[in-house]
């Protein structure tokens, strides 16, 4: 039976690391032995392991080193990454090599070249002896792309450790509704001060419970102060935030549709057939539609900003992308910059389980994610993507935005709040 | 087939009086022809019916007549109420009158003597010709206990019509985690200081995920502003609170035991174990155990509170009552008062379900009631009761806590806050 | 001040009409006169009234009598609809009617016109003195739409009263989880045998969980039976379904797996490339990719289907529509049939809310509908659109279809089933 | 600073074992080195490791030790148990041992003494050179207890690895509703199945939604069939089952009430008060009451029950027992046997969050526990006691019993079920 050494190193036993390796091997099918070991005595020390992995073939061998790699356990025998030509346009030759979120290199010409962009479920093309991955759609007939096997590195970021997760708990592990929240308020506020001090930029992603719990308001104070650089969001939000200002619907009133359905208000739709009529969002601000509001404060601040469609849309408004492969790629683009060379810093997913797992789906697990909804299951969803970076906070959309706008944007938080 | 006219007036058509009678009459397998019916033309007249319900028997007609009951609509026939022996002890005669926590009138010799404390699912006991509810379990042979059937008469409070319900969306049927959340802490807010105003009590029935949410504090601060009259909670909330202040947790700490599982964890069996050698909250404080925190402000502040046992407790603390019937005596004391002559003005549950439905089940229709929880399911099972006083919020506990004490006691609110 | 009478007739007391007519015009800052009213003197005789319903100015009486038309209060007026050409491409003339998903008509030239195509948020358009209704983005300049106003008229169904409901519980206010679930498996299996025999076509909505708790086995065997006329889901069911079925995973693995994060496993991205380089479902299953599951079954069994894409998904497979404008419009082909005469007669929408609020938008009230899924917030927010025939069921997936399999489909239910 | 070495042994690599003793250890703010370490090379191996704990003072010493054994690191530093008196009723001597639910022994003259009736959150008392667990109340002046320190031995269940894991998915780690929910269903069946053939009890914790989903002639079918020896539940289960089966309600009506709040049927408050009438359930039965049901199966089959009463309840029933203390004496009674060597061999807790944790309070870890509900709180919840072989289903309850009842019972399954 074939086998391949790989090898680990680190603070592997008290990050979990190496019995996840281990338990990976045997859940796959094939077993394993350990070859070298020497244990770091103290907690500060470093561990080295290097394990023989045995299996039934060498598809199956090749299937597990691919999952180890994950893990930061890489093949030890050294040789280029073997490549093949695309033979059809938007898919993949079988058996090439799928991405993860992690930082990657590729072996080409006995030299390890790091993989740009690293994002989950995409492949790696090269280009005049650069990698970069590429989704499957994007694939285009005579690319040359990387297949599965040796040749490809996999760095994942080091797990913190006991006495620093301590410090900073963002641990997606235990997601409880029971948390201190004035505290977790405080962690993500100071994180986004720091990401904004480092000159990063803080993308949010949100749903249109912000609007309808009524901290829109707070949302904008935090536009103004800075601390949104990027949004993605969808359909729903643009439009009953735009709604909101446009009917100038006093509290009484916006209590009273804040409970109504979805559907079947005219406000709403009439708000987006005004919108449509106009063409844009800037036309419509400059021809005095609306003078306020999350979309208002976004074009008049100069974010970036996205809003992709979905099935469920009204209208849509003007500037929602219908197509959602375009919306994928212009999502990439917020996420990395316009010049492709401006990662986000930090991203805050503030309830919505659509636009946030499209985000994870592209986030490199190297950008700290948090993630705020009401409902357990969608927190759970999102923290699923594995980034060790990442906090599910089990709370109210509402009242999280407005204590995080009183922490970061006090000045900037007017009486129209509700 | 037996028949009885029963009457209603009010504003039964735009307060959906009528129709919920008329539906629950067909929904009881009898049938009903609208007798006389005058209709007020303009919003604020007042409608009367006079409605005839036919039944398939005599005791088919005396359980619609009962059911009808609740909803105001009385049977026209006027006389005394039946009377029977109680037989044994701790149980009704067959065939008695079950309460509603509705106000309720018997008629006893020609006169309508109103029953003293009205709840839910009790009897009716006539002593020297005054009437009071009695609970099953209190009922000892030889008692005269009100039969179902005529000289019974029950006043619903009538329901916020539209324009009222407008002003104040006071209502339980739309339980929505998208309310607009800021609004709803003003208007909890405002309650209460009215309810202070009138010189009325509150009532709190607390769970152990205000502890957990960190926001003790800013109950502490409420208690220290007046704003908690009355506490009626488990074991576990006492618990949490004495460790959390015993142990002096730092925030770090604080925040991983905040996530640890309920049982387990030392510090929570060595608090109950220390106070259990002292003996009582107030000579644990005297003996300097500990000096802040929820039980401490209340023993300080010298508020009523009740800590009801349950079969999954720890110790338990010394003062947690562990007969249930005993605490469902204690509790009715709490929500009337010492002499029984002092209603609470307004209870609000937050983050607990046991104790909120055992409340519910004690508290008369007439006392408003807010239910905070995250669990939407936990909201909707404390407001089935039906009161039209009650609200229903989905939301953060923690964060609901802190904006209520930021809006009822700022100056109380100290740094230790978390 | 404006005013304007509306007549209401039928079981408007009983069945609740009436009431919220009334408070639906002191909502909206109207007032109301009951100018005449004769009363039903039995349940089973029917009611009259007519209201004089007066508001501020035109506009908002304007918005009243909208509002209350979809219950069936229409004006008493009678004149034409008010038509104006559309001045743009894509939108509505301001003013133009949004209309409900109830059965409307429009009064052209003193004729009563049926609009074709009930749907809620859209407008209606007149060509050749017929009407039907149009969505925002199919407006084209020059179009005669429909304005607000007189000359419209809705007939919504009638509520079933007490009695029937008794029956048949379809009712969408009480959605619990606390409900005899034999008892509703049995009611929805009737539902489909019944609808069957009246020769009209089932429509399902799925989403991924279906697959993921272990049923797409017994949904084939309802394919196999009939019970599948048509369905709508996204990317996520179909490449579940075809991983599921071309990697053989056994039993073991399958639990596993269907742990496993939505994202990161390799099988699901293969199965996607795999797919995109056949082309096509029936070009990949000629080849032999797979030859059992959903789709396969679809395909085979020539029922009708649509996959729509979302920003979440990875690929997408072939088939599935990207462009969110197209979707829609074959989402409303599904929903009336290839020659828009063939309306579904049952939709049942199973453990998805993007792909079901998408169809509860286009569908009309009369088509009674059906709404799965184990989190009550998904359920509730599906059921908000108020058709009388629709019913909410809390409960779990996979052993719902199960169960409803083996009452439809008992000898299509193969062993393979997990 | 002091320090203690510890050791451990088994899988401790693979099964996560040592990392999450080292993660412990700075955890709690001590250090340690690795002293020795010998690892296992193949899957198969067992590997050992001795750890030097070092920590600030002796208390924080003792604390991090004590924490260590229950995950089987066990001090190398081999003396008697540390014995004190008790010096008061009802509470332990400060620094008493806390427990753990792990099979315990103590140190006595030199030998080691197994721990009878392992049980969380406990003391240990020393009577004629036995050692059994002690709950705090149940302390007496002058008794022997253990303190905390050496001399003190536990060893957890080794965590199943990889391979096992694989075969029989039985982890608390992965509560999830998307799971295959037929082959859960089987596992359980199979696993009631081999106890019973083992000649083990099995228990059911069983909540009120049983009988509202329509499920409880379902666990009747158990029942008969031999499947529930031993059932713990509240007032409420009781009292919905003796009122379904007294008032011969018909599934129409049936319908209707299970959707009905809990409190105000008359129903309901008229059976309780009849079966107090009676004093118990087996005279009501003998006066013919009812003749059907999960109590009436329960008291003609002879199995053990337990009825626990909390401070909702209305009545109670006879039988419930409402004293806290007394409830939790007799359930370790129904876990352990009349004689105290009958331990039962599984553990299944439905629909009910109060009283699973009870159960799990008291139950050692040695038993298989499974928790079935909706609502993933309740489950996360219930598995938090970190049972290795837990687990936990978020699904139907009446589904999922119904399912059971068809597998284990098919032929005592009467067509009366709903």
């Amino acid at each position: 039976m074939p086998s391949e050494n790989v090898t680990l190193e680190g603070h592997i036993i008290d990050a979990l690391t190496l019995p996840t390796v281990l338990d990976e091997i045997i859940a796959l099918g094939a077993s394993f032995e350990i070859v070298d070991f020497s244990v770091g005595t103290r907690h500060e020390d470093a561990s080295f392991a290097r394990i023989k992995v045995t299996a039934a073939d060498d598809t199956e061998l090749a299937n597990v080193i691919d999952r180890l790699r994950r893990h930061g356990a890489n093949p030890e025998t050294v040789e280029d990454a073997l490549i093949e030509q695309a033979d059809v346009d938007g898919a993949f030759p079988p058996g090439f090599y799928s991405t993860t979120n992690l930082a990657t290199e590729v072996r080409l010409e006995s030299r390890w070249i790091p993989v740009d962009r690293p994002e989950m479920d995409c492949g790696i093309v090269i280009e005049d002896s650069t990698a970069r991955t590429i989704p499957m759609a994007d694939v285009r007939s005579g690319m040359s792309i990387v297949m599965r096997g040796l040749g490809i590195r996999v760095s994942p970021p080091e797990r913190p450790r006991g006495d620093e997760r301590q410090a900073f708990e963002f641990m997606s592990s235990d997601i409880s509704s029971e948390k201190p929240k004035g505290l977790l308020v405080d962690q993500v506020a100071a994180q986004m001060k720091e990401i904004k001090g480092l000159g990063k930029r803080i993308m949010w992603v949100v749903g249109p419970a912000l609007v309808h719990t009524g901290s829109a308001p707070d949302l904008c104070a935090l536009i103004r102060a800075g601390y949104v650089d990027a949004l993605f969001a969808g359909n729903g939000l643009a439009a009953h935030d735009i709604e909101a200002n446009m009917f100038g619907t006093s509290l009484g009133v916006n209590l009273h549709e804040g409970i109504a359905a979805e559907h079947g208000h005219e406000h709403h739709i009439r708000a987006i057939n005004e919108l449509r009529r106009h063409g844009s969002f800037d036309a419509a601000i400059t021809a005095g539609v609306f003078d306020d509001g999350i979309v208002y404060h976004l074009v008049k601040n100069g974010c970036s900003y996205l809003f992709g469609g979905s099935v469920r849309d009204d209208g849509p408004l003007p500037e929602v992308v219908t197509d959602m492969a375009e919306v994928q790629q212009r999502l990439r683009d917020l996420i990395w910059g316009s010049d492709g060379r401006d990662l986000v810093g930090f991203c805050i997913v503030v309830g919505t389980m659509l636009h946030g797992i499209a985000t994870g789906n592209c986030l490199p697990a190297s950008v700290p994610l948090v993630c705020v909804d009401i409902n357990q299951a969608t927190v759970t969803k999102l923290m699923d993507r594995g980034s060790f970076q990442s906090m599910g906070i089990i709370t109210d959309v509402g009242l999280f935005v407005r204590e995080l706008a009183e922490r970061l944007a006090p000045h900037e938080i007017r009486s129209t709040r509700s």
